[in-house]
């Protein structure tokens, strides 16, 4: 009964998202952040354990030492799952070191830099049964798991398209001026993998449309943007999408769209319905019916279903935010750690992150074929 | 100084859009509607113009009859302009009839029901110099004008991303239903023309792409939806837009969105901010700059451009509908008939109905050779 | 069957809201302008008229002329009704004059500029049945008449709580500069009676709060606001509102709201439910109830009442401005003309307007007595 | 450098608050959580304790086992801060026994349920200068801290009307029941005071008029809502506010807005301009300007205060909740624990918990005193 021992690598002083996970991990009182790496150096990664008040002895110099020194460990002291946030490229050669060593493992999204990475770490889970966790932060939001049940209920019945978006315009100061794009680490292939925009954030889009419908997504069509010739990242770009012959779909993600944020918004339209969504409003959902008043949904009402009501803390009213969203998920990772998952979707799984891999591979490839369909691959 | 004598061609007691073309005519005090054909049964026709009070004599069997009499009448008295707002497979022979008359036209989207036969209307009004407006009737909105303006005079910079959508759900409860489908005109090619979802509300949004950025569409690629094989037209389609190699953009249209009613937006992005507009709340034009706070601009201000605030004729806090939008092309058209014309833009003409033919027939003709690129007709 | 022979005082060149009384007149194709004085100066009475394409001869010098010379004419000629669009402190002298000599009346509000002369109309109408219209422009939205039919069937229950609100901030740029606020026209209370905040936007709310719930409110006690000693007119102001013991209300004024324009809401709270409206964006009516999704109930479907249903012309997703409302009132106007009123509430009349004079005497009263409560008059 | 020592009294398993509090306290990574007091049943408190996976030994029986006890304890291991989440009638008398024993205090509001009672605590306070923080959870929110900054550094100039609404529905099933509503505790005057909505939620709204004008409220005149004879306490109330003869405000309270969740909004309007927020979409500032374009400010740019942006934690576009706020008010608690305070305003002290119980008191005089002005209290 005691929390689940839990070791993050990467996430020190300079992270953005190492706070992210730790409130996360400290929401639902599930687990005890006891160790791990923060920094590739030791100094500041002691440093950054020491405010966090952690034992210093568990403050290690990199992964290696980590699972050594673990390991000498006793039982009920030794990390349960570590979670991986570091730069993209070095998600597989830690998760794949992770999974060898039997430990369960949380992974910031890309999964990896390619599929045939991805499936290698598919292939040792399936062996060895951890639980690994790729996370797509945004579908641990109350009312996108309400959309999903919904959907799945047939509550806007027999999906007839879907529509995904997500806009940011970061990069429009830096993509316009040729020493500032050479610089950007995210548009450095050694460090990001072949795709800037799709890789970051269209994959979040993709990932979403698998998981509201939980239909699958089996051939893709795109038209990506690089704006210069000197630059060998995608920063924008449209696919469609094929579910099947006639559910079609189309993603849209940008990061030349001057002035947006994160607007991510999620549409999908049924024979009975319509529901619609977006990250920087996350606590309505927008139910569409003919011939009805338009139903906005919000987080904590009794008409949500159980999944959706699980990731609410307080009554209706009192906003949720993306801490709500990442807290769900690592509350959906503890329980599947403790083998009491109670809700299908409750986190974002490794087969996700594979096929997120997938996606990213054959998107560039279609669009450097001359926009053509390209079949996903499992 | 007396004001525009105006005929008019369908749009009786039966139509959804007389009442848009007769309130747009009178909102400025330019127009006098002086007669026409309100309906092909003449005793209909008849009985409607009773209702508008007009002299019953020129109240007209059909367009010869029309044509005929009118030719009669002191030129102080004639009819000046006429509007036709018949079915879309009558737009072309009425058209055709009035331009070879002599008459300034102002016709209903979309133009005709091929590109030929649109071709031979330009040919036709080149010749004779008729002001020929095409009712692209969203194009009149101040905010949108306001969009127009502010791309022009460079406030977001060189374009980099276009994005425009049009979703409706109206078709969703008649197309899963094998006799409803047969029996909706709009499905019919012999009176819609080849195209349902693209041709009557794609239109709109591609006309809407050019007409805010002033760029012309060079090729698209579209991938079209018919749901079933007994259906002939498209109800749903995304279309790639390129208006060069580095600027590029996307169209969505639907009509099986269930629960939408007419959700067009448009969202245009250059490299120094983004402006967004929505036409179910068109008083809102959405204003983004990189690190400043998101502006939002109303109607009626003196910070619009002068072309806005020439259709708006309250003080900023009166809401504007889609009739005021209506009326300032219909007074953009008066202005073009007086020759009095201000402003670029101030009416869709006929070389824009032109251009969404080409649209339809390229759009179609995409999807039918298996989703790629084809160049745009000018 | 022929249209109703409209005649109009004011609303020329210079007015403001000659226009908006004019397109709703036309909008439903009910009235017929025929004439009237449109300026004191009849030379720019006389041109107005001429661009209104009407006849000289029924551009009259001034009210008395009007009446004279109309008399003369055939009964199926001579004006029916006359639209009051002067500056308020004529509203009443033309008012009665045109009651005295059997017209129909169109009244811009405020009624008059007393309780007194309102009550001297009350009684010439009651005396010769005149329809006398006053034009509180706002309560002829179709989301305010669904609103009014929904409390009316008892959709929210027995109303417990009522909240009107209207925002301007108009007057500050005037109000803190003393020559500025001397001499603006809105401040002179020989011009505009004894109130300018209540009198010209509070009477708007009171309006409101009375037709939407159907009830009368009883007492209120006042606080306004002078901002300065030299200034003889209120420019904001909080009246608490008692419709009975246990019903009570609150209704906020204020044209130093620095930046809003026409934020005029209104929100009902019964014991089965809420209902709110705002008229900036009025195709939005807002259904809250226990425990159920946020309902969003919009213009011209069929789940709207037909009080409702009567003042929308175009398919659900056309926005509708304030052109719509006005004109849905002179349907109303027309239909009584006509005899064939056929919904309560169809338009606001003398009753209204005469109960708006009280509301502004007693909330000044309140006020100068020290914010106490005051009976309002029937 | 360690983390701040915290025990906590109340936020037990039944708790609503608890969990807000912890999540708050762990954001910054500040605070450990020691031990406390988590129910009235020892058994409960340890059990929860458990969970929380504290040092059993620190699960104290009540508070003064809890004093005792940790007197002992070396001072480097001993509670710096005890939240007391208890009842309301609870907050004095352990506030009282925490200062007397010189501990700093997190009090949940109200801090009392009488104004002589947290006359005591104030007195105490000033005398032992302990950290007393009472939470007030609203003013953590980056965009609320923006407000306040803005105003202070006049970019609205004088303030010249406030206008704060705080609306909910929640007792409306409860008080038309005569048993119901005899049996809520939060119409029993024993546990919560002589006010209700007042006190539970129009304290809320009062404090933040202050909070984000730095200005104080003087005298107030309230008309409250008590429905039934029987029930003791308001469910429904608009006070008056003056902050100075010319600077006036209006205070709307309900908990009979059926269906509303935490509709707080607050309006301050000031010569050059106005500010507006809304609690349940708490990520915008809407910023007026006569004749600009309306401004929507986000937290996490530049653009905003220091103040403000000490709150957020992610980039831009990342959504901030109820947690974000109450974890920017433990921060500034820490940081005052610290002696580190940057920001004026970091926290809501004594003193602000101090006047929402003058506030409660005199605005139920001012109802049973016939809706009369009455004093504040310093």
């Amino acid at each position: 009964m005691s929390k689940i021992k839990l070791g993050i690598l990467g996430g020190g002083e300079d992270s953005l998202i190492g706070i992210l996970h730790r409130v996360a991990a400290n929401m639902f009182d599930q687990y005890e952040i006891v160790g791990g790496v923060f920094d590739v150096k030791h100094e500041k990664s002691l440093k950054f354990g020491e405010k966090l008040q952690l034992d210093q002895s568990r403050i290690y110099k990199d992964l290696d030492d980590l699972i050594q020194n673990e390991a000498r460990l006793p039982d009920t002291e030794k990390m349960q799952v570590v979670s991986v946030l570091t730069p993209n490229f070095l998600h597989f050669p830690m998760a794949k070191k992770l999974l060898e060593n039997g430990y369960n493992v949380i992974c910031e999204k890309p999964l990896t830099t390619t599929y045939d990475e991805a499936k290698v770490l598919d292939e040792l889970q399936k062996k060895n049964n951890s639980i690994f966790a790729v996370t797509y932060t945004y579908t641990g939001y109350p009312m996108v798991r309400q959309m999903k049940t919904m959907i799945q209920n047939g509550e806007i019945g027999q999906v007839q398209k879907v529509d995904v978006q997500y806009y940011q315009g970061w990069i429009n100061p830096l993509i316009h001026d040729k020493e500032k794009r050479a610089a950007t680490w995210r548009l450095d292939p050694d460090i990001s993998g072949i795709s800037c925009c799709i890789g970051d954030i269209g994959t979040h889009a993709f990932n979403m449309a698998e998981y509201v419908t939980g239909m699958q997504i089996s051939e893709i069509l795109a038209d990506l943007n690089y704006l210069y010739e000197d630059n060998p990242m995608d920063i924008d770009g449209t696919v469609l999408l094929r579910f099947s012959d006639k559910i079609k779909g189309v993603l849209r993600a940008s990061q030349i769209a001057t002035g947006e944020e994160n607007n991510f918004t999620v549409k999908v339209y049924g024979d009975k319905g319509g529901l619609k969504w977006e990250q920087e409003n996350p606590n309505y959902l927008y139910f569409l019916k003919e011939d009805q008043a338009l139903q906005v949904l919000k987080p904590g009402h009794a008409y949500n279903s159980d999944f959706s009501l699980e990731g609410t803390k307080l009554p209706p009213g009192h906003p949720e935010g993306i801490f709500d969203s990442m807290g769900n998920i690592y509350f959906g990772i503890a329980n599947a750690i403790k083998n009491e998952i109670k809700f299908d979707g409750a986190y974002p799984q490794l087969k996700d992150g594979l096929k997120g891999m997938s996606f990213i591979e054959k998107t560039v490839a279609s669009h450097k074929q001359g926009n053509v369909w390209v079949k996903m691959q499992d």
